[in-house]
């Protein structure tokens, strides 16, 4: 555990939650559940007991800089790593590795999404660990999340066999990823108990992921490998980044490293059973706030005003208004002082096509 | 038409369209058709081709006379009747109609809501031309209009016999005034061919309806002529409305007279072939504009900037800000600076508890 290190790509908007979440104020700088603490800062004090303040690294926007230096006050300096524009979970994340490598060489990283709601940190903590020492053992491990229900707004992880790793005893092969399913398809797959939800975390030994990356786009780990060594370095970093970063290729690290690595066998998965949500739109956000159950209206809003006769569905108040629902039902009321949204738990899904309209008729303004 | 008086009670809130209506801002001062007129000013306009603007005075709260003003700036200052609270329509039509008598003895008054949305002004004023030979003929007269479907939400007026008065020749008796029925009912008198719908206009020689009030309410009648009698002159006015308003009954102009009156034969019924509505909810509000098509989403709102996919319901923009609606049906938005209300059309009659509600919840500033 000593030579493991977290990296967490802050990155996405989260257009699914708009107009909550915006360009200027992404998902993960959201209190999503009234606890009083981002998402961000979440994610952080869960992994500060596996790895201290020091061995945190975050990857974010320009723009986003002073909000997370804010919401992490411990981070430290050289842990911030800055895109000059965002180019996917795959340079974020082999971006940070590189930079690490070098700086202690045989490192392990685990990357670990900003924006995704995690409870029982102590089995959370246990599944780390396990991951850790898969790594060490070779392999690009995951965390994969043992479903609850069959989900269809998750991908899955099929196990393979068992891998019998020392200090890793659930740890199995990860036999393939598969996309989000249908609801058939995901009973078949909660049923068969083969199934996990792939829920984006890496656990690797960054020379291994590095590796893994070189095998598949050798172009984009050259790039990030000249990246990583002017980094550190005040006087090379910015011409290295004015030269190259417009080159860099945008690709998830799901297509450019996790999914040939298992079709490789290099790839194992260890079964988390802490609860995990990525709080991916309203519909789940309003889940994970009535407590699971579906018969209460969720209301989320240091200040909200809510005048109800709803049983289910959300409110999100982020002006000082009064909002009266009368007969509405599975509601999703966004409230902002810009814009407004409403919507049902059952279109919560859409919600990204709002974004994409509101581009092209030009109110970029309230994105 | 030379004796003819009309009068606008303009009083009521409409807490069904709440929060587009307020107490600061009652329904009678919007513009709830996009046309760039409020339905006070709408009401103005078409009564003045039969009556000039001499002849037409507005009753209506002293929180309201500068509203009133600017909206009818042709309206002369002796013609406003300011309340020094609501007392119901007997009180405010009466008050009205005595001090007419008082000043020309003799009128006929027609009072007519300042709320209601009336189409085809030819056919209107022919059936208020009509009604004032009524009234000159000794009968209380109201016009009824022809259903156009087997509507729930307003009160029917069963016609009796014909009355055969010269320059009437469709004035009927008044079998009976009857309450909003339910849909079977409602189908029940549309069929019969025998029942109009009630929209509140009463035209009578004054001396006739004060009369009338004199059979039911003898004491009301009484203060009212007090009032009247000191109205025009400025020293007794004050004294009398402090020592005689506060006593006065809420009473509506249906139970006071146009019921009894019936009852005795003493009402008669003109039908009106105009379009009318109440807009007394925003289920009619959404009809009115939607051209009557119930597969179009009504937006009103200067500035509206509104992204859906609704198909039907309505929405009502006063803030700036951008509305998205998703997969919502029937769906009714109201978004004002400081209160939201999201409802659907079949709930709109509803809208009136939530502003019960809000007043019971100490959120009266929205109200």
């Amino acid at each position: 555990m000593d030579r493991f290190h977290a990296i967490i790509p802050a990155g996405g908007v989260g257009s699914r939650l708009w107009p909550l979440s915006r360009q200027d104020a992404p998902k993960f700088l959201h209190d999503l559940t009234g606890s009083g603490k981002s998402l961000l800062r979440d994610t952080w004090d869960r992994l500060l007991p596996l790895t201290g303040p020091g061995r945190i690294m975050v990857v974010t926007g320009r723009a986003h800089r002073a909000a997370v230096e804010e919401h992490l006050p411990a981070l430290e300096d050289h842990n911030i790593v800055l895109e000059a524009d965002p180019r996917d979970s795959t340079v974020a994340i082999c971006l940070a590795a590189a930079i690490l490598e070098r700086r202690e060489p045989g490192v392990i990283v685990g990357s670990f999404a900003a924006d995704h709601l995690i409870g029982r940190l102590d089995l959370f903590e246990k599944a780390i660990r396990e991951a850790v020492q898969v790594a060490d053992a070779g392999f690009i491990a995951t965390v994969g999340i043992k479903p609850t229900e069959p989900a269809v707004g998750f991908g899955y992880i099929r196990e393979g066999a068992r891998l019998h790793i020392e200090g890793a005893p659930s740890a199995r092969a990860v036999d393939s990823f598969v996309e989000k399913p249908d609801l058939d398809t995901a009973k078949e797959y909660v049923r068969s108990g083969r199934f996990l939800w792939n829920a984006s975390m890496f656990i690797s030994r960054a020379d291994l992921l590095l590796a893994e990356l070189e095998r598949n786009r050798p172009q984009l780990l050259e790039q990030i490998q000249e990246l990583a060594a002017a980094w550190d370095d005040p006087a090379r970093r910015g011409p290295a980044v004015d030269r190259i970063w417009p080159k860099l290729e945008k690709v998830a690290i799901d297509y450019a490293i996790a999914e040939p690595a298992a079709g490789d066998g290099r790839m194992a998965v260890v079964p988390g059973l802490f609860d995990w949500d990525d709080v991916g739109d309203f519909a789940s956000l309003a889940k994970v706030n009535s407590g699971g159950r579906k018969t209460d209206l969720a209301i989320l809003g240091e200040h909200a005003r809510v005048l109800s006769d709803a049983a289910s569905g959300i409110v999100v108040s982020q002006s000082n208004r009064v909002i009266s629902l009368i007969g509405v039902k599975d509601i999703v009321v966004v409230d902002t002082p810009d814009a407004l949204l409403v919507t049902t738990t059952e279109h919560a899904q859409r919600v990204k096509a709002v974004v994409d309209a509101l581009k092209l008729t030009g109110s970029s303004n309230v994105l």
